[in-house]
């Protein structure tokens, strides 16, 4: 055998596929125009709406120690965070997996004194060590969301629901659905009816499932009560009034009578926004203590954001949505691009500033390319020159017009 | 000694400050409002500036593998950047610790068909290892530039500067000066005039320091020239016309030319813009291969950006310029706030939207939260109510103006 005969076998053994320069690792992307175009105007929306309803900006940093970062409500994302030692220091620092921890952390600390509610609004870049799940294949995920801190209500619960639902009209984003969730409510039911700790993980996963069955079979005398709970899941008004007829203990009433009440204070805010229940759902909420929502497009089965109610550093009640634009913004209409003007040898300069303060781009002629477009073309190479070459190299551009003189022409 | 008081010793004998959890690592810091703000509009303004002159918004990757991030002109920045192993691949990723090289893989890959020039802009944050400089305390850096491929023309490296200066007089940075240097013309000439090479690592120190007596030692029969040279830098005209009168072998005559046909370029598009020259001045500049630029604020020490021309992916002529928006949006007045209204109790929802349109904040009342905006205030705590109660939580959330029911009232 060959050394290179043997070099493909090891290779073919191992899985390594050869190694081109335009690889990148599994889950990161070269946003082009118009997608990066695209995101970055539909962030600037999302962004306005959210000032325009009080919540201020802030920016934390990409990377914090680990003591910080994954302190407290962040321990759940241990799991998924790239460290890497500060040579300072010496103490690990984590590339963060999500923005929610830190502006708890700014809450709790120089942001601690200042009037609550805080409504503060965030929009930047994370990174996760694996995707959550295999449909989002993304380790860098981008976040734009909003937290509101202080205030434990189902106004202030409907008030982070409704601000999304006017950022997501803003951009255009058709058809989407508001799915509200309780997470604390199936342990604390559980509890209160005293299931044997021994069956709960298997009952848990059974409703996790919608396995109807299942959780028969194993929920007791728990069983008719959470086959209906099952089945209440949907539309929230109609969920709403099949809680209200089911016999709860009384913490598990409470919890329920919130998420009542929340659909009632979300109602008095946007009376048409598509709002579904679903009172079983638990998974995915890590350190959630109250209202959850999950934000849809309809048909479609990726998460456009997510959110709900937490302890802001383990003791000050909070509520927050994240919206993923990544995926928003594969469902919305391009951002527009203007329209482009080449601006021939000896175009008038102050035209061309009114062109563009008018809308348009202006691509200025600027020799040494030639009109073949050949990457690399010699500067030095004769270049022919005249109205005819000046628009082919318009036409070559992507420009629908061209500036000759003081003279803008629109091209056939 | 006991346990405890061996353990402060040994605290304070390493140096180990007590951990606190607002503590961020040395250069990551926190933006709040209005700084956030203001850096992201500032941006905005910047890429609004970029996309107007045709440059297309490109966003790569936050990591990459090390080959393709560190490979070619990348290579310089390997000390410079964070590594952490994929654990896909096992191939080591990097924390890009500059845009620019992500935006030669993206033209020589993905965007190697596209016709030249090639114009991209793109804007996103960076981390390094530890400052450049003592005065830069930034380790996560953000970037806003742009990049012109193709083209190896006066014309093109005018472009970028005087695109630069108009993104920076849009933004109304006060009093800014671009600095023109010439990287490989100190080389060249010391080449071109067989000056020893044992000779010349402390010729270039002496240079570089603007150590006129030293140079006057060390440069031998071009001792003149240098020193003529050193005291050529100053406003670009009168720079010109003293390095014109110089006598240069002919590369580096050549080179100098190619300075000064840059400047002449510069002028035909902004004749007033403050320009200065300095021909020996090679510091800092890894992978550029022609005319560099610096941008400074008159009087301030702090570079608000920097430039140059560079080989993209070895191979193809390209010239570019980042913006350091943290250190640019020092320097302009915060953007300006959204006035803010707060909403009462049963303030009408059309009008509040209404008020949003035109410009203001609205902060709804959301109960829970005392007057005397006590953190963490018990939801069900007795409330006041009443106008003179929504005047005070107005007042206390920093409000101009209160809507009840349809009326919007300013506060004295």
């Amino acid at each position: 055998m060959t050394g290179a005969a043997c070099g493909a076998i090891a290779r073919s053994m191992t899985d390594d596929p050869p190694f081109s320069p335009a690889l990148l690792p599994a889950g990161f992307v070269d946003l082009l125009t118009p997608d990066a175009r695209t995101e970055a105007e539909g962030v600037d929306a999302l962004m306005g709406v959210f000032a325009s309803h009080g919540y201020n900006r802030v920016r934390p940093p990409l990377m914090e120690f680990e003591e910080t970062l994954l302190a407290g409500s962040g321990a759940s994302l241990a799991d998924q965070s790239f460290r890497v030692m500060d040579p300072d220091t010496r103490r690990m620092m984590v590339l963060r997996p999500d923005i929610t921890p830190q502006i708890a952390r700014m809450a709790a600390t120089r942001l601690g004194g200042a009037p609550r509610p805080l409504r503060l609004s965030y929009s930047g870049s994370c990174v996760v060590v694996l995707p959550a799940a295999a449909e989002e294949s993304g380790r860098q995920i981008m976040q734009a969301g909003i937290e509101l801190i202080g205030p434990d209500t189902p106004q202030a619960d409907a008030e982070v629901v409704s601000v999304a639902a006017e950022a997501l009209a803003q951009l255009g984003v058709p058809g989407v659905s508001f799915d509200l969730t309780m997470p604390p409510f199936v342990p604390a039911l559980l509890e209160e009816a005293k299931v044997p700790a021994a069956v709960r993980p298997a009952l848990m996963r059974a409703l996790d499932r919608k396995d109807a069955a299942a959780v028969a079979e194993l929920g007791g005398t728990l069983s008719e009560t959470l086959i209906t709970l099952l089945r209440a899941a949907g539309p929230a008004e109609q969920a709403v009034s099949l809680l209200a007829r089911i016999n709860l203990p009384p913490r598990s009433r409470a919890i329920i009578q919130r998420l009542a009440d929340t659909v009632e204070a979300v109602r008095a805010l946007n009376p048409t926004l598509r709002l579904t229940v679903d009172p079983v759902e638990f998974r995915g909420w890590k350190y959630h203590t109250g209202v959850c929502v999950t934000v849809f497009a309809v048909g479609r089965s990726e998460e456009l954001g997510r959110g709900g109610r937490y302890l802001c550093n383990d003791n000050e009640p909070a509520c927050g949505l994240t919206f993923r634009p990544d995926v928003l913004f594969r469902m919305i209409p391009p951002a527009a691009a203007r329209p482009r003007v080449y601006l021939a040898p000896g175009a008038d300069r102050q035209v061309a500033a009114s062109l563009r303060k008018q809308g348009y781009a202006t691509l200025a002629a600027l020799g040494g390319v030639s009109a073949a477009g050949a990457k690399g073309a010699a500067s030095t190479q004769a270049e022919a020159h005249g109205p005819e070459y000046d628009r082919a190299e318009a036409r070559r551009l992507g420009c629908s017009h061209i500036l000759s003189g003081a003279t803008c022409t629109e091209l056939e």
